[in-house]
C-alpha cells in the first residue's frame, strides 16, 4: 500500500515518520501528473507546493487550524491529503472536484478562491472572528509572490501587520522575484531566527527601546537596520510582520520544523518559502505555459497527445489583430494585468515592446494607468478577463468614464467559461458596463467583427469596451489592414422575417441564425439582428424593427438580470409599449463548472434553446391575439 | 495690492522673491478660510498644503510639468494659484468651481479625482505617454498618507518603482502615521540626501555592487541597511524609489529647494513631506472633523453660525441603530474604510470597541475581511458609501456572493449626493447589485425602516445590502429594540388606486405619496407601493398589482439604465406582457454638482416630477386605449 493510500485525512499524515514524509512528495507528484494529464488543469502551482502542503498539514492542526489558500491553483496537493485523493479523476469535471478551493466541497477548504490575493484579508477575518469568539486555533494564508503585485494583498498585509493578531502568512515564492539568493547562509539565518534565544534577545531589545526615549528610538532603528542587513524581509517587517526566510520550499524537514516553531508563536508573521513551479514534471519546462495543462497529455513525457483541430480562439485573433493595429496606428498601446499569454497580448509585446505594459495582478492600476496615458494622446487597449475587470469597476467609472477618456477595455472570457467554474464566470460585464454613462458597449459575432470593433474602438473619442468569449472563432479572419471599422452604433439585420425578431448579442448570433433556419422549416419566419453595439443601440434599426414586429427576443451570454434584454425592455417600453421584449440569458444563479457547450445548452443559449424560446413566444402571442 | 492678487498663474508666482513666497501662505490661508466659511468645503487638507502647493508651482514648470493631485481635497490652494482665485466664491456651487480637481475646469488640473489613491497610477500613465511621445516634461503625484492604506496606491508605487521612469511622488503626510519624529536631524539628513556628492557616492556604490558578485550583494545589502538606519523610508526604497525626507511641509524655503533639486533628477523618487492638516484655522481643532466644513462659519472664530434645524441624517440614524443592534446581537460587528464619522460607525466604535474595525481606505479588503469573519459565525456590517463600494465589486461577487456568506453591506450616500458632484454619485449600486446572484437588495423609505431592514439583514443567512441617501430622515426613529425586522422580500402597498401603480424605491416613497395626493385632487387615483425589497421582489404583491393595473411607473434615485425599473420591466414582460412598465430614474449621463434637492427636481424625482410622469403615462394609455 502506498503512503498516499494510507492518508484519508491530515491526521493520518501526522502519524507518518519523518522518513515517510520525505518519501511522500514523489508519490504525490506521480499522482498529480497522472490525474492532470488526463483531466487537464492548473498543475504548475500544485507541483511546486507538494512539500509545502505536507509540511503545513503536518505542523498545523487542520481542520481546526485554518489554512487559507490563495487562488486555489495551488490546492491540488491539499486535496490529495484531505480526503479527496480517490475522487481526483473528476477534477474540473461536471459535479466533480473543483479546480479551485470550495467551502462546500470540504471542511478543509476554509475560504474559496479563484481570483488572486484575497487570502490575507480572509485569514485576518477568520483570525478576528476567532478572537471575538474566544477560540484558540491558528490561521495561515498561503499566497504566491505574483499575488503580491495586487493591491488587495497589500491591504491585507497592512491591516494584518497593524492588527497584531495571531496570523501567519506563507509567501510561496516560485518566481524568485523577491529573493534570488537561496542557499546555505539563508538556511542558517532562518535557523537563527527560529532559535528561541534569538527571539528572546530581540524581544528584550524591544522592551529596552520602548522605555528609553530618544536613545531607545535610535536603538530600535539600529535593531531594524541590523535586521535589514541580515534578512531581505525588511519590507514585511516594516508592515508589522516578523519575517522568516527565505527557506527552501522543497526541504520537508526544514519546512516542518519551521512551521512547527512558527505555529507556536503569536502576532503577525510571514514565512517566505521559495519553491519551483512545475517541479517534477517530466518535460521540465517553466514560465507562463506551466500555469495550466489542457487535458490529454502523456504523463511519461509531458507531451500533448491529441491536438484540437478547431480554429483559433478569440484571444488569439485579438492578439494578432491588436499587433497589426499597433503597426497601423502608433498611438495604440497594450496593457495586461499579468496575463500576456492568457490575453494574447504577448504577440503585441514582441512586435511593439515599448508600447506594451504588463502591470502585474493589478487591474485597478491597469485601468487608471490607461486613463493617464489617454490624457496625452495615447490610445491604450486594456485586455482583461471579464471576471477580473470587476476589480477595476471604480477605475472604469471614476477615472475613465467621468473624464470621458478614450480607453479601450478588451474583455476576454466574457460569458460562460466552462471548467473554470463560478469564480471565473464573465456574466456580469454587460450589466455593469451598460450602467456607466458614456461607455460604448460592444460584442462581436465572430473574429472578423472583433477586429472591426477594435478598429472602431481605437478611432472613438471616449470609453469603449468590447466583450468576447472563451471560444474559437467561427470564421477565417483576414489581416486587420483589410478590415474596416464597424460603423459606430450600428446593428446588422442578418435575416428579415415577421412576428418575432431575435436581437442577438455576440456569441448568440450564430445559434440565432441556426435557430432561424430550423424555425423557417417549421413555417415560422423570424428576423435575426446582430446587435454588435449594445450601447449606444442602433435607433434607426430598432425603430424599423418596432414597426414590423410585435415581439423581440433578446439573446445574450450574460446574466438575464439587467443585461441587454432588460436595457431593451426599458427602451422599448418608452418607444413602443405594444411591442413585447423578452430577455433570454443566463439565469440568475451561480453557474458551476461544466463544459461550456453544456453550460450554454442548459441555459437554452444554443440553437435548440433559442428556437424553443421563439416558438413559445410566438404561441403565447397567438393565444393572446 | 496683495501678493495673491498679483498671481494670475504660476508663472507670476515664480517671479516672486523668496521673501514674498514666505509671506504668501498667510494671505492664502486667510483667503481660503474666508471662502470656505461662506461656501463650506473640505478645508482641512487645503490649509495643510499651502506651502507645499506654493513650492510645487515654484519648482515645477506648470502647466507643462504635470501635477497630479490625489483626491482633490488638497486642491483649493492649487486653485488659488492657477487663475481661479477670483471665482473661489462659487466653490462647490452649481456651475461654479468644483470642490475637486477637474480636467475640464483648468489645464492645471491634469487628472480629475474624488476618490483616493489614483494619482500614482495616473501620473505613471502620463509619464509613460511622455516617454512614448518623446516629450520631456516632469510629472509629480501628490498623495496623502491616508491614501497609502489603499491597495491602488501600492499598485501604483509597485509599478512606478519598477518602471525606472522619471516620476515624482510627493507623500503629504498629515497624520504623522509613518514618521512621528520630525526634527533637526531629519532636516539634516534630507539636506545630505539632496547633496550632489552624497548622491554621486551612492550611485558609485551601486555600480561597484553591480559588478562584484557575491561580495557586491553583501555590499548592496550593507548600503541598504545603512540607509535604513539613516532614513525611515526603507519601505519605499525597497519598492524602487529614491526616498527624500521627511521634511517640514511648512518651511517654504526647504520645500522649494528640495523640489528644485528633486525635479532635476530622474527615475522614481518619493519626497516625504510632513504637514499639519487644518493649519491656521482659528478654532485649531484637528482630527476627522477637520476634514470638511459645512457652509456658514464665522471666519474669525471658526464657529458655525447657523445650525440646521432638520432631523438627523440617515447616517446618524444608522450609526445609532447599529450601536443598539450591537447590544442586542453580540454577533454583529462594524467595519468602515477610514470613515468612522462619515458612516456614523464611530458611535458603534465607542460602545463596542472590540467589534469595530477601521481598515483604512481599503474597501476591497473591508469586504473580503468581512467574508472571512462571516465564515465563523460573526455578522459583519460593512458601511461604505455607494460610490466607494464600486472599489469592492469583485470582492462582493467573488468572496461574498459566490460563497453565499452573510455579509451586510450598508451603502450610504446612495443616489444623488449634491455638491460633492460627479465623482461621488451613488447612482450605480442598484444596477450593479441586482446583477449579483443571491444578493438581497433593499432600500428604506425612512429612518425607522432603515433600522427594520438592518434587523432583517443581520437575521438573513446570505449577502444583503441596504442603500440609503445623503439626506435627513423624515421621521422620528424609536430605539432599535422597539423595531421589528421587515418581513423578508415584502413590499408595502401604501395607497390603493387604479390605472397607474407607482413602484417607489427608498427616497422616492415620500414624493410618490405627495404626487398621489396632487393627482387625487385632479381625479386621478393611483396606487403607491414602497418597494423596500428590490431583490427578491414581492411576487405576491406584484401579481396582485398586475391583475389590477395596466401601467407601472418605477421610480428610483439611481441610474435609469438597468436599475430597478429595467429589472421590473424584464420581470413583467414574462409575467404579464400587457402591462406596461416605465422606469423613471436618473438620466444616463454624468451628473454634476448642485444642491441635492435641485438635482432631484431636475431629474423629475420630486413630487411634481413624479406627478407629471404619471399624468403623461395615463394620457398615453388613454390615447392608445
Amino acid at each position: 500500500m502506498s503512503l498516499l493510500d494510507r492518508i484519508d485525512s491530515p491526521a493520518d499524515l501526522r502519524r507518518l515518520t519523518r522518513e515517510e514524509l520525505r518519501a511522500l512528495p514523489a508519490e504525490m507528484r506521480e499522482r498529480l501528473i497522472a490525474v492532470c494529464s488526463q483531466t487537464g488543469g492548473h498543475i504548475g502551482a500544485g507541483l511546486g507546493v507538494v512539500e509545502l502542503t505536507i509540511a503545513l498539514h503536518a505542523a498545523f492542526d487542520t481542520p481546526r487550524d485554518q489554512l487559507v489558500w490563495d487562488v486555489g491553483h495551488q490546492g491540488y496537493p491539499h486535496k490529495l491529503l484531505t480526503g479527496r485523493n480517490t475522487r481526483m479523476e473528476t477534477l474540473r469535471q461536471e459535479s466533480g472536484i473543483s479546480g479551485f478551493l470550495k467551502r462546500s466541497e470540504s471542511e478543509y477548504d476554509t475560504f474559496g478562491a479563484g481570483h488572486a490575493a484575497t487570502s490575507i484579508s480572509a485569514a485576518l477575518g477568520i483570525a478576528a472572528a476567532r478572537d471575538l469568539n474566544g477560540e484558540s486555533f491558528k490561521v495561515a494564508a498561503i499566497i504566491g509572490d505574483g499575488a503580491l503585485s495586487c493591491g488587495l494583498a497589500y491591504e491585507g498585509l497592512n491591516n494584518a501587520g497593524h492588527s497584531e493578531r495571531d496570523v501567519v502568512v506563507v509567501l510561496n515564492d516560485n518566481e524568485m522575484s523577491i529573493a534570488p539568493n537561496v542557499g546555505a547562509m539563508h538556511k542558517y539565518l532562518t535557523s537563527i531566527q527560529r532559535n528561541p534565544l534569538y527571539n528572546r534577545v530581540r524581544r528584550k531589545l524591544g522592551e529596552i527601546a520602548d522605555n528609553a526615549g530618544v536613545a531607545g528610538t535610535l536603538l530600535r532603528r539600529w535593531e531594524e537596520s541590523a535586521k535589514a542587513f541580515f534578512t531581505p524581509g525588511v519590507l514585511f517587517e516594516e508592515l508589522g510582520f516578523r519575517y522568516f526566510g527565505p527557506i527552501d520550499g522543497h526541504d520537508v524537514d526544514l519546512l516542518v520544523d519551521t512551521f512547527t516553531a512558527v505555529r507556536e508563536m503569536t502576532g503577525p508573521r510571514l514565512v517566505h518559502v521559495v519553491t519551483q513551479k512545475g517541479k517534477g514534471f517530466p518535460a521540465g519546462e517553466h514560465g507562463e505555459k506551466w500555469h495550466a495543462l489542457p487535458a490529454g497529455h502523456d504523463p511519461a513525457t509531458g507531451k500533448q497527445i491529441a491536438v484540437s483541430s478547431a480554429g483559433p480562439t478569440y484571444t488569439k485573433v485579438f492578439g494578432r489583430g491588436l499587433t497589426e493595429l499597433g503597426a497601423i496606428d502608433p498611438r495604440v498601446v497594450a496593457i495586461t494585468a499579468a496575463m500576456p499569454s492568457g490575453t494574447g497580448t504577448e504577440e503585441f509585446a514582441k512586435a511593439h515592446p515599448q508600447r506594451f505594459f504588463d502591470v502585474g495582478i493589478a487591474e485597478g492600476h491597469a485601468v487608471t494607468f490607461a486613463a493617464g496615458l489617454a490624457t496625452r494622446g495615447v490610445r491604450p487597449v486594456v485586455a482583461i478577463y471579464s471576471t477580473f475587470l470587476q476589480r477595476a469597476y471604480d477605475n472604469v467609472i471614476h477615472d475613465v468614464a467621468i473624464q470621458k477618456l478614450p480607453v479601450v477595455l478588451a474583455m476576454d472570457r466574457a460569458g460562460l467559461v466552462g471548467e473554470d467554474g463560478e469564480t471565473h464566470m464573465g456574466l456580469y460585464d454587460i450589466a455593469y458596463m451598460l450602467a456607466v454613462p458614456g461607455m460604448t458597449v460592444t460584442a462581436p459575432c465572430d473574429g472578423r467583427e472583433l477586429l472591426a470593433l477594435l478598429r472602431s474602438a481605437t478611432l472613438h473619442d471616449g470609453p469603449f469596451c468590447v466583450r468576447y468569449p472563451r471560444a474559437t472563432v467561427p470564421d477565417a479572419v483576414p489581416p486587420t489592414a483589410q478590415i474596416d471599422a464597424t460603423p459606430y452604433g450600428t446593428w446588422d439585420v442578418l435575416r428579415r422575417g415577421k412576428e418575432v425578431a431575435v436581437l442577438a448579442v455576440g456569441t448568440m448570433v450564430q445559434p440565432a441564425l441556426a435557430a432561424a433556419d430550423t424555425l423557417a422549416s417549421e413555417g415560422l419566419d423570424v428576423t435575426v439582428v446582430n446587435c454588435r453595439f449594445l450601447k449606444p443601440y442602433d435607433e434607426v434599426t430598432l425603430a424599423a424593427l418596432l414597426a414590423e414586429h410585435r415581439q423581440l427576443l433578446v439573446v445574450e451570454e450574460g446574466t438575464v438580470v439587467n443585461g441587454f434584454g432588460a436595457y431593451m425592455a426599458n427602451v422599448v417600453a418608452q418607444l413602443e409599449p405594444t411591442v413585447r421584449v423578452v430577455a433570454h440569458g443566463v439565469p440568475d444563479r451561480i453557474i458551476v463548472a461544466a463544459p461550456r457547450a453544456r453550460q450554454l445548452a442548459r441555459c437554452g443559449l444554443d440553437a435548440a434553446g433559442i428556437a424553443e424560446r421563439v416558438r413559445a413566444l410566438h404561441e403565447s402571442e397567438a393565444v393572446a391575439g
